[in-house]
């Protein structure tokens, strides 16, 4: 099994209406909601591909009992800790007139510690079964940054690897933890760095490959950024790594960079060898793109991916 | 006791954003989810002034939840049927900087026969504790044109008087049922007479009145139109009446239209003069009218009204 953490999740509310008035009363012709929040589009990319999942994480109010019903609709496992605010809504509107859009984020509810005490509990019991953990995702207000750094040493001491996707002082703190992988994307390894790591042309390999090394040497076992359509770029034990898709391809970014964690856990679970694992998520993660949901993917997208796939070798270890 | 007929309650989520970026992601500075639908700010008027009141109707889902557990947090007792359906959102986005705001309105859920047959057997076991019966909003998909009117038969068998608060068919089919008291607004009742009834300066008194003598003439036993600032103008079994507030007061439309019906449902379970009932039904709508939030008022903006309500009767029986 796969443990998934998930600390602040959402409901994503997304209206499509034939032609906006911005200003005025509108009557969505289709109303969609969601679960979401990276951590759930992870678990459903993880079911979509036969593993098996856990989903752990906080929830409150009837918000989070609505993200609980749509996941057990979706068959994904869940064992969340309820928390007394409210979890939080995500608002998109959709311009059927111009395509354009419009996103409103309501901010997460405040945690308490002994709510997020009691979700520890619960986490740790759950390692016994986990293969593998993901921590995906923005903290919610009042969990301190160390947050994931305490989840990835309850993970060892239960000697469960972990997957890491975050950013900011959460990744900084987490990669310091020593997981397994930990997974930014360009832009969250460029505020990590502190610099750009990117040209007019795309993502700046050497620099990036730098900048992965430097993660690496802060802690992390394994960095593997993820470069949109340039593929992923990874430093391990084994050596620095890229893997490309065949074409650029355009789409859903958010529910891309999930699958390929999806991709990358799965891998790791399996024991299968750095190339085979960057090949899976970036064919996960490019039939994402394709997909007009996050979290979702169509598997003949995947397979006609997976064998283009390029993979090679920057750098032996 | 009153009960309260709401049909399609929704929950009103607003989000407040400093600067909208219509085209981009927004982080609201403010978030609010509050029940909503004509029915119950009714009923929250009702209970404010001290009136013993039982919401009911149809609610589904997780949003349908959120509207109850939010009506219980303002201490409004309800007895809702559940259906399959999803109780709809309506989601209002303020921008701060222009003050400007977009208003969007999900569908309300499909009604299935068995739900409302439910929802009936519910309906006319409470009718044995009510003194009266307000039916109030939209109706919503699936339920016929003539709902309100077999509702309004039921109440009448129970003798139980009923308060309207409806538009278009089935204000029409209602009103044929005999209702003690229909509210509509001016632009309601224009729809119903297939004429304008205002002028630049405002409704045209005569007009109106002539309108809400038809409307008397197909059935209800009273007829009170709300003309926003120009007050009521009521058609009765006791003359015609008008009922003025001291100034015009700009503001929540929406709420003041309720407060309204909920003045007029007290001042009829009271058994109050036609007169006492318009002057107290002015206060109520006036100071709704002064408060931010449809369903709220203050108690000082009403008795400051009160006193200076211009009550005359236009034509007697």
């Amino acid at each position: 099994m796969i443990g998934v953490v998930c600390l602040n999740p959402a409901l994503d509310i997304t209206h499509h209406v034939a032609a906006v008035d911005w200003a005025g009363v509108n009557r969505p012709s289709a109303v969609y909601a969601r679960p979401g929040g990276k951590g759930l589009n992870v678990a459903r990319t993880l079911r979509a591909i036969g593993a098996e999942v856990l989903v752990m994480g906080l929830t409150g109010g009837v918000t989070g009992t609505g993200v609980e019903s749509a996941l057990s609709e979706l068959l994904v496992p869940t064992a969340f800790t309820r928390i007394s605010g409210e979890t939080r809504r995500t608002f998109a509107v959709v311009d059927g007139r111009t395509g354009g859009s419009a996103l409103f984020n309501e901010p997460g509810p405040r945690v308490g510690v002994a709510e997020f005490g009691e979700f520890s509990v619960a986490y740790e019991r759950a390692l016994a079964g986990c293969a593998a953990v993901v921590l995906s995702g923005s903290l919610p207000p009042g969990l301190p940054a160390d947050t994931y750094a305490r989840l990835i040493e309850m993970a060892a001491a239960a000697r469960v690897p972990a997957v890491l996707d975050a950013h900011g002082e959460a990744l900084l703190r987490g990669a310091a933890a020593r997981p397994a992988i930990v997974k930014p994307n360009l832009a969250e390894l460029e505020a990590l760095a502190g610099r750009r790591l990117s040209t007019a042309r795309g993502a700046d390999r050497p620099a990036v490959a730098a900048a992965a090394r430097e993660l690496r040497a802060a802690g992390a076992q394994a960095v593997v950024a993820s470069l949109g359509a340039d593929g992923l770029l990874a430093a391990t034990e084994d050596g620095s790594w890229q893997a490309t898709p065949p074409a650029a391809v355009d789409g859903n970014a958010t529910g891309a960079g999930d699958a390929v964690a999806a991709g990358l856990v799965h891998g790791l679970v399996l024991g299968r060898p750095w190339d085979e694992r960057l090949r899976h998520a970036v064919a996960l993660g490019t039939a994402a793109a394709a997909a007009p949901v996050a979290g979702e993917f169509s598997h003949a997208d995947y397979t006609s991916v997976l064998g283009t796939v390029a993979v090679h070798r920057e750098e032996a270890p």
